[in-house]
């Protein structure tokens, strides 16, 4: 897989892959400002938890130049910095990451010294995010047999990280370790990141993949076809709750009722530890129309609307592990997570 | 709603409303044949255990005017009707239509007289179920709260039978007695039978009714806004295991999950008590495209492939009750089934 956010320092722009056009097309989208960045996060031209954050991250080296030529430079910065993070509710990363600029850049006697580190901080955010990857598919690949078949929903792959994948991280590093895993993708409705990006990473790699309807999930397991399930997270409470693409949380329950371990596959960026739990974790509700209109074409008779939230809570109880960059965590979750982040910065 | 399966005697055809094309756009199909029939029932202009098995009932009719200029008229209309009864495999109405049709004609004189009683035979099939299914409105009806939440799945109404549904038949029934019943309805992947045929139909009679994807009803049930599951069948095993559209059996996982109840409704015509347990039942494969090209439009990479198993199997034990129309079937449900359905013609 090739980069797919690139920061221009010629430029000073930030260029984006455009996850909606994949596999059909690789369209790249330039963002110059944050209100630009902001959107390409909602309309989801890059889209999964860590990815966001890395986005997010540059788009402070943005604001930083967008402010410079104000005279109250820090001041303007601020309401910047607060709407890019609040771009999208529901994973952490995005606030994590631009918390972690803002911080770099505090003490910066001026908008351009500013700038400078807030790209600096956002290279290392990304470099590590890839680390952080890689580390988790070292420990991750461990967990699963010699040959299998896992199943995976959404995308948590290089396209929803800095690079590598978390979850995809997992399945590539069992599969540079010689392991043979074929994999399940969950198409993933309403935006298909599934069929498009799963699909198109992995063949990329040429690792097998097969596509599947959400439905179809159940009847593989029932039949034996699937030894484990690893998903992404968009954020990770305190007590192992973990809200993730919509979808996660039934699939949880498939997993936990046919006896196949359940893997969580997430960099510390993704836990919110001043989140007790899954109940108090905001699940934003996306546009009826990402339902009723798939393709652009409207399969709903008019005046039927559709529910459409976008992330669901997959309650700590069904999670075999969480597979972080520091190691594995078993349950109980909430005290390995205390134990293993609580320190973290 | 109006009739979809309507045979008309002058020009002895049979026509359907192609439900592919439902619900935008309202465009009849012309049966003069079996091939035409069965291509009609493989390509799902018809669907829907019930209605397949009345529309099938027509078509021993059509088979009969077929063979009449044959000096051997029997003969030839034996793999005629072989042909009809094996167009799809999962759903047992199919063959219990045309095996009931045959019998009817089985002492025939002549092509003529034959074509005369299928079509008689096939007409009382039609009522029958039409009656079956308001029967199992009355029965099922009573156990849904005053006011309540129902999932559906797939479409399992007027447009699956020969009128009024099975589970939406309870549902109208419900509403009928002056009950306030709301609708989720899963959309159904890959051919959104719920989002286009149950929100139509449910539309068209004024009651309330929202779409979903399949990955959302896990969330929605967890919220507690879900207070039964209502959905059809396309085989049940004497043992009471229920084919039924792909993504039954990952609703009845998650239904028994969060302590909801979890109904199927299904007229005798739906049970096979030649089938010990879901096993035994076979299960048609789909072409892949129904997933990787929805709209017509391909989501997934080129070269990559999908499953597509068109049904699953919830075993008995997920299952609270089984609507028929004659009551109400509890565990234990294969002492139920033979009690109830034993003896049936």
């Amino acid at each position: 897989m090739q980069p797919h956010i690139v920061f221009d320092d010629a430029s000073w722009t930030l260029q984006l892959l455009d996850q909606r056009r994949l596999p059909q097309e690789s369209i790249w989208i330039t963002c110059n400002t944050v209100a630009q960045l902001v959107d390409a996060i909602q309309t989801m031209v890059v889209r999964g938890a860590p990815a966001i954050g890395v986005a997010a991250a540059y788009g402070c080296a943005l604001a930083c130049r967008q402010v410079a030529s104000q005279d109250h430079w820090r001041t303007s910065l601020k309401p910047l910095l607060e709407t890019l993070a609040a771009a999208r509710p529901t994973a952490v990363n995005l606030r994590w990451a631009v918390e972690r600029v803002a911080q770099a850049v505090a003490t910066a006697p001026n908008p351009h010294t500013a700038a400078a580190l807030a790209l600096a901080e956002a290279r290392t955010i990304h470099e590590e995010d890839i680390g952080m990857c890689q580390a988790m598919g070292h420990f991750g690949a461990a967990l699963l047999p010699d040959s299998c078949t896992v199943l995976t929903h959404c995308n948590a792959g290089a396209l929803a990280t800095g690079g590598y994948g978390t979850a995809l991280g997992v399945i590539r590093a069992a599969v540079a370790m010689g392991k043979q895993v074929r994999v399940l993708a969950d198409e993933t409705r309403p935006l298909w990141q599934g069929a498009r990006l799963t699909a198109y990473e992995l063949a990329c790699d040429g690792i097998p993949v097969e596509v599947l309807c959400e439905g179809a999930a159940a009847s593989l397991m029932a039949r034996g076809e699937v030894q484990a399930v690893i998903v992404g997270a968009d954020r990770i409470a305190a007590n192992g709750d973990t809200a993730n693409k919509i979808g996660t949380l039934g699939i949880a329950v498939l997993a936990h009722h046919f006896g196949i371990p359940f893997y969580v596959a997430a960099p510390s960026s993704t836990f919110d530890l001043a989140t007790a739990s899954g109940a108090a974790i905001p699940i934003e509700e996306r546009d009826a129309k990402e339902v009723t209109c798939p393709c652009s074409t409207a399969i709903v008779p008019q005046g039927v609307g559709a529910r459409n939230p976008a992330f669901d809570v997959t309650p700590a109880g069904l999670l075999t592990a969480i597979i972080t960059e520091r190691g594995v965590l078993y349950p109980p979750l909430e005290e390995a997570i205390t134990a293993v982040l609580g320190g973290r910065p």
